[in-house]
């Protein structure tokens, strides 16, 4: 009889992590964040196989964000399932959400400061996130409904600073049966059926609809968009920042003074990147500086007729005088 | 009493047509493709407007495809109107429709054709196209469902060659009331709601749900994504020609010879672009050159070891060989 090997499934999430985790140093500690859903709960199996035949030590952490009634206990229920699992330590994090920014901001910021303190105080080289190729397509789709441009379909990274998203690549339906497989129950969220959530109705009306009209593989076509976007933002944002380097005659307190014949040469791209970069040195807070405050320093570059100095977000105004553009806090007498 | 001027939405159609029209010179012919729908009846009838008051000559074009029972009527009915508005020359171009690619393509193919041979003939210096912000960002969508990276989000571009497109930043409505007040009676091409082309049902079934769920604007969202989208291909295609040229060791009888230290230090998004540019320079047909031959190539840059040439369409093969890559169509001994 041929040996049988793991559930497909089981074996793609597992590969996944292992591959994730390859860079790691022996005795490092990898932790998984962890909701109890499907997604989650086959990282956390796939971390607790694969860690210790990596000489790795493996852990969970899971949030109670005291939203619904009966969070506390689900929480222990997760932490349960990861003391089975043989993970350690486990640790339940129990967290306040406030408002700011309506819920679900608010609920993920107190979410990643509690992850973030519980990975620092375990000297965690990695926290494991969860999300998969569809919250990748869901996460491109509402950039593209901001059209805040390329960099907004670029999705989320596969790695951002201490957490790593392994699972990136693969469809959700593979975690659902690779609980299935590991005879885990995983816990379905109500929220995640909630539509007041922009997210679940990108979720459970727009991308249905998409693969019926447009055919299957649409969730795969964003989530490859995501990545070539990303790359392409990447590329860009280095260009940028060797170009403004070169622009700069002088960045004192604040003061930003560009040579404009430089600018000139730089394709749109560049350039608008260039005067992004810019302004945010000289002080424009980055949230409140849009498209179209540098779309319209932009043509004190590119169409030049005298115009008067552009306002910017911050007390900052961006002025032309003579071959320069300076961007200041203070107005220019 | 004050002055009436133009409608509202006849002034930004006009506006729009001079801007497109604002750098030919004196006596220039401009023509404009109508096909008797809203878009391209409001863009005539703006072209007749503005083009005698800049100096400009002003005709029509309108295709007759032949695929539909009264398509040559229909012809000249756009003739009438073009004559009564003052257009001259005016001309029906009378086409078969092949069946290549599909009916979408086939009819396009035939229609560009046609209006290439007239444009020639008739020593235009350019001919106006009606696609509007709602054209484009069906396009974007049907780029998206494709997911072939950023370059496909583009949309239509403002001008290629001898066609400019005046009215891409115009959402439908305004050529719809642009037409309703000048008492033109445009055609509703049945193909426009037959839901057997894709690019219907993204427009009466995708875009309403999207604005539905997402919220008004995604029609703008997406334009001003392609805009950016664009921007960036544009100036990575120039980043990834110079870098080619810098890489390039020798490029004998279409056999290139690239130095994978200078690849090295590429980023992601160049790197590759410099790889498929070389492979196209190599004798591969672009059209069948995909993400996936060229992310295959990639690795024998990025994941050398010791792998064997990777094969790519007409049939080209690319070898790594000490510190080059070598791409040829006859196999590397």
């Amino acid at each position: 009889m041929a040996p049988v090997g793991p559930h497909p499934a089981v074996a793609d999430v597992r590969r996944a992590v292992r591959e994730a985790l390859a860079d790691l140093p022996k005795g490092a500690l990898a932790l998984t964040a962890c909701s109890g859903g499907a997604d989650s709960l086959a990282l956390a199996a796939a971390l607790a196989f694969a860690a210790p035949r990596m000489g790795l030590r493996a852990g969970l952490l899971t949030v109670d964000h005291q939203l619904q009634p009966g969070s506390a206990e689900r929480a222990r229920t997760v932490a349960g399932i990861a003391h089975r699992l043989g993970l350690d330590p486990v640790e339940v994090l129990t967290v306040t959400v406030g408002t700011e920014g309506g819920p679900e901001a608010a609920a993920r910021e107190a979410r990643y400061a509690a992850l973030t303190e519980a990975a620092d105080r375990l000297q965690a080289a990695t926290v494991l996130l969860g999300h998969t190729r569809d919250d990748q397509a869901e996460t491109v789709l509402l950039g593209l409904a901001r059209g805040s441009g390329p960099r907004s379909l670029s999705g989320m990274a596969a790695v951002t600073g201490r957490y790593r998203r392994p699972l990136l690549a693969l469809p959700r339906v593979t975690t659902v049966a690779a609980c299935r497989a590991q005879d885990l129950a995983p816990w379905d969220d109500p929220h995640n059926d909630d539509p007041r959530y922009t997210r679940v109705r990108v979720r459970k009306r727009i991308l249905p609809l998409l693969e019926d009209e447009l055919g299957p593989g649409v969730a795969e076509a964003l989530a490859r968009t995501a990545r070539m976007a990303r790359e392409d933002s990447d590329a860009l944002d280095q260009w940028a920042e060797s170009a403004f380097q070169n622009c700069a005659l002088s960045d004192i307190d604040r003061r930003i003074t560009l040579a404009v014949p430089e600018l000139e040469k730089l394709p749109d791209a560049v350039r608008r990147r260039v005067l992004r970069r810019a302004a945010i040195a000289a002080g424009a807070p980055s949230g409140a500086l849009s498209a179209t405050h540098v779309l319209a320093v932009d043509r004190l570059v590119t169409r030049w007729r005298g115009q008067k100095s552009v306002d910017l977000p911050g007390g900052l105004s961006a002025t032309r005088r003579y071959g320069t553009l300076i961007l200041a806090i203070s107005p220019i007498a």
